[in-house]
Parts: structure tokens; sequence; C-alpha cells
């Protein structure tokens, strides 16, 4: 597919390695002071007047991604947004980061360029500066590896190990949909191999199939929170879906956790695929993933300053170590959390 | 080789991403006060007194290395000296990395433990924090991506683009010895090959081997440099050959260079393996690349503190921009150096 996107083709050979970071790094620019100095010496610099988090993520074609679905260009945005998530999950605040690729050559330059358009616009729209990277060639695929710097006050750092008995659980949006948008999109994998003349009307799901090929990360609570005067007690991004990531807060909080279904926040559009792939919605929302919101604790005096905002729902409170970590169905079943998710099976169910 | 080496094998899939980092992180211990928090959150946290430099790198297998005859200890043990070495060349000390991992199957946990191994080594003798990463699978061979954090003085940061008319150029240890260990494995791959039972004796090349397999980051020489009292006012590190990182400080500082021929430091097993070889012992130096030494340049009075250093060489100076870049030859003519290398058959020859 991306053939047919990019008639013009460039070998990546004919530019070699020091040509093809030139070219594709040629509108990056500088908008922070901490970069002292981006690409082009042996390493970045950068100057932290607050402390410096860190972290990296590695995306692996065929593994994190499927260039049958999955544009170059929002492949470039998705792979910083993944990153940035978990920075604004400390409380901090982005600003450079260092983009690696091994490609094969199966890739032309163009393709490259759509990549890097994508990187380029969010780190536009997320006010981040490109500082470094590596570019190497692959014996099969794409690979992109993208570590984020961010910058925080020390009195001001969110760890996941903070929550304390009764303080509130709060998730930021909605969850479930960026896993519905990939069953979607593999869905329709399918019938293009199948019938190649076919058009899917996507519309209907908009929203989850941009949730999961356009993923937006959460900037705007770390700032809200401020603005609400409160600072969680813990606090951690939603990646690998609700339930592996309460089980991270509560074993390293040394808590338990107790969450409600119905207070879980679900788009309709959620409700109406999961009904048509005759799915559990609660299910996909626990385990599903890629939603990149914001999963955190506040303590019980902050409830008046959190409970009317739009972006954010109070889905339970923090409960001892020894009670477990459990969901409380609709029907008033207490089922127990397991990494793998809520078991819909109630196998585990207590008391 | 591996499954030789390896009796004992356990299944990846057996653990889980968040059991195997967990296994494999274990003995990675905090040394540094200024690393706030290390693994098991979102990001790590690092303090930094002076600035930052950061700087990555990713290897690829079947690019960067061969399993057939590159023990997984020492790529490990490489690919974090790969890193390292670009902080030192800043004049900065690296004291934390990140380590990604992207794995296929067919790597049996043990296999990972002796890459770890080395990782762990190399933290241990360098004096590093591994504070975060990522690990995931791949559909292909193993790539692993590490990004390093050094803290350095503002005053003390060295760049490539300072070199000025005049100034001495100067290169630590020796070089090319790398690259011929490369083609010597290369030729016992080949021989192991069509006789799996040979027993190569690779005794009269063990220095051209190890710095192949075991290169040292150049660690002591910021440290020389601060006693002796001489700040570079440009320096790189030799990855990708003495020509290439010549050619690289000339641009970044526009000026031009003259080095020689008989001061380049070879090591006696280079001269005597490129005998061997029928290769051109000085077209191997200015090409070789990974000997991950250190080239930097330095003002003219600082000539007496330099020159009776063991650890050093000076081979050549810094000319106007307009005169180019030269090798002035054992037999006094004047060559080219072009960005492939040494134009060994002279056709560039200036006067």
């Amino acid at each position: 597919m991306i053939e047919d996107k990019n008639p013009a083709r460039t070998n990546l050979d004919d530019l070699g390695e020091f040509g093809l970071i030139d070219h594709l790094t040629k509108n990056f620019d500088v908008k922070h002071t901490s970069t002292l100095k981006s690409i082009g010496d042996d390493a970045a610099v950068v100057s932290f007047e607050d402390e410096c988090v860190i972290t990296t993520d590695l995306l692996v074609e065929g593994v994190h991604f499927d260039l049958a679905y999955m544009p170059l260009k929002h492949l470039g945005y998705k792979s910083v947004m993944v990153n940035l998530s978990d920075v604004y999950a400390m409380n901090a605040v982005p600003k450079q980061i260092t983009v690696s690729i091994a490609v094969s050559n199966r890739f032309p330059l163009e393709a490259l360029e759509d990549l890097y358009a994508g990187i380029e616009m969010a780190a536009k729209i997320y006010n981040i500066d490109v500082v470094g990277g590596d570019t190497t060639s692959s014996n099969k695929g794409l690979l992109i590896s993208i570590t984020a710097l961010g910058h925080v006050k020390k009195e001001d750092i969110v760890y996941r190990d903070g929550a304390k008995d009764n303080d509130l659980i709060v998730l930021s949006g909605d969850i479930g949909a960026a896993y519905l948008g990939l069953q979607i999109l593999e869905r329709e994998k399918k019938v293009f191999e199948v019938n190649p003349q076919s058009q899917p009307d996507l519309s209907p799901y908009s929203y989850v199939v941009e949730r999961q090929l356009k993923p937006e990360a959460r900037k705007d609570i770390p700032l809200l929170l401020k603005e609400l005067e409160v600072k969680p007690t813990s606090m951690i991004d939603v990646s690998d879906g609700l339930s592996s990531e309460l089980l991270h807060i509560c074993k390293a909080s040394k808590v338990g956790a107790t969450i409600y279904e119905d207070k879980i926040p679900l788009d309709p559009t959620v409700i109406s695929t999961c009904e048509e792939f005759n799915m559990d919605s609660t299910t996909i929302a626990l385990n599903g993933g890629e939603d990149y919101e914001l999963l955190f604790t506040v303590k019980q005096e902050d409830f008046l300053k959190i409970k009317a905002n739009p972006s954010l729902s109070i889905i339970g409170h923090i409960v001892p170590e020894q009670e477990g970590v459990h969901l409380i169905t609709r029907g008033n079943t207490k089922a127990k959390i397991t990494a793998q998710g809520w078991n819909s099976l109630g196998e585990n169910k207590e008391n």
C-alpha cells in the first residue's frame, strides 16, 4: 500500500546515512531555550532548571503496528504520543525527544518523509524539540525508538507509589475505543485482502478508528490539575489497559482498590461497536489498552475540585492492600481484577 | 551457536513482558545520587546539577553485529560502550542509560541473560545506572537501542565546531584494529561454515579481535585532559573512521586540516595483519571505524602538555578552510581526504 500512495520513489541507499538524517531533520527547529545543542554533534545538550524525567519506547512493525492500515504519518505522530504520555504521567512537561529508526530498503525516501512529517506535526503541536537520534538499516521492516525528556519541579513529580487508603481513583477521558478501532481496522484489512476493490465505510466508527490511529497524549491534564490545585497521590498512563495500570498503582503503592463498572467512562461509539461485535464493553474498557488516558489517585478532600469536571471521572477508591483489587459490577457482584484484566467468568469472585 | 552454548532454554513467552523486565534488571543497583527514580515507573527521574548531554544508538542484528561470532555478553558490553563514547566526546561524564531491546522468540531467556550480563558489567565498570528501557518482541532478530545521559558543566562542554586555524589534531590510543578484527572474524566464520570441526587459532590476532568484540570507551581521556589542564577546542569519537570524523570536525568548525601518515598511531598487530591480508594499513586506519578513540583539537600553546603523553598522538594541524583536508603521505605527497576516506589512488592529489 505504501507503493500505491507514493508514486515517487527515491532509494534510501542513494542518500547515505548522513544525507538521510540531514534530509529528514531539516525542518526541525529549536523551540526551547533549554535545548542548548540539538542535532549535529556526538550528543545533544539540554539544560535542566528542574528535574529531568526520561522515558523510552520501542515500536516494531508487525508487533505494534501494521502498515496495511496505519499510514506512516499517523505512525510518526503516534510514536511521539506514546512517549509524551509517559512524561505527562509523571506530571512533567516534555520538551525534548530523540528519534531513532531502523528501516529496510523496501521503504523509499518518500515513505520516511511521511513518517517524519507525523513526528514533526506532533513536535509542533506538543511544543517538542527533536534533538537527536540514529538512523540505520534493518533486515526487515520498520522500527522506531523514541526517548522523551520531561522537565518538572521535584515537589511536583507524581509516582505510581503514593496512593493511600481512601484516595479517589480518577480517569481522564474515556477508554476502550483504541482497542475497538484496531478491531475495525483488522476486519477491514481482511475484507480488503479478499476484495481489493471494496471501499470500506468507516464513518460509523470514526471515533474509535481515530483513537487507534491518532491518539493524543493528555497534555491538558497536568495543566488542569495545577489549575484546580490538585496534586495526584499517584499517576500512570493507560497504555496496557485500565486493569493492568490499576494493578501497577496498587502494587507500587501497596494498596488495594475498588472500582465501579457503572463509573467507567465509555464513548457511545464504544458501546454500539461492542454490541455489533458481541463484546462486553467493560471487558474492553478494562483490557483494551492504547487509550493514553491518565489514571490517577487524589485525596478525598479534593473531591469537590474534581467531581464536576467533564474531562475527569471518579471510578472508585483505594482500599487497604489485604482487601485486593476489585470491580463492583452493575449487578452489584464483586469481581477480582487480574493482570489479564477483569475475570468476566467470575471464577475469582469473593464474598 | 547460541543453542550450543545454552543447553538450558526458557521460553521468553513464559515470563511475559513485565516478568522479563523484572528478571533481567534485578541486578541493576543505583549508584548515583542523581538517579532519583530508576526502573519501575512511567519514567525515570534524574537530577542535573550541571548540563545534560543525551545520545542514542541503535544496533541491529545482521547490520551492526553477527551473532555467529559476537557473543551476547560482548554485544551487551559493546552496545553500552558505543553510547558512552559519544558522551565522553562531549567531555561529559555518563551516569545513566536506558536500554531497550526488541527480540524474536528464537532467543531463549538464557541468551538475554548473557546480553544483560554484558550490559551489567559495562554499567559496573563505567559507573552507570541503568534507569529504564523497553522490552518487546521482534519478527526477526535482535535490536538494541540505548540512550545515555551525561553530566557536564556548561563551560567544560566540547563541541565539534570549535577547531581553529593552527590547532593541533590529537588522537587517543591507536586505530584500525577493530576493523581488522572484524575481517579476521568474518574469515573464521567462512572457515567454520565449510568445516565446523575447525578450531581457529586467533591468538596472533588477539588484540585486533578484542578491539572488535570488546571495545572500551575512553573514560580516561576527559579525566586526563582535566589533569593536564587542557580543554580541547573540538572533539568527536572515532566510530566511523578517522577520515569521516576529521571531516565532521572540519565541516562543523569551517576549517581545513593536514594530517601526516607517519603520525597515525597503529598497533604492531595492525601492521602485521594488514601485511597478511595485503591491505594498506593507512587506508584501514583512515576508514576502518569502530575504534571508539577520541579525536580532538587543542591550541598550539598546549603542545608541551600533550606531546609526551603515551595515550595521545599529535597527527596534524588545522589549516584554513580553503586549503581543504589532506593527508601528507610517507612519500611526501599530499592526498585529499574524502568522506569515503583517503583516496589512495591519488586522483585528487593537489599541491
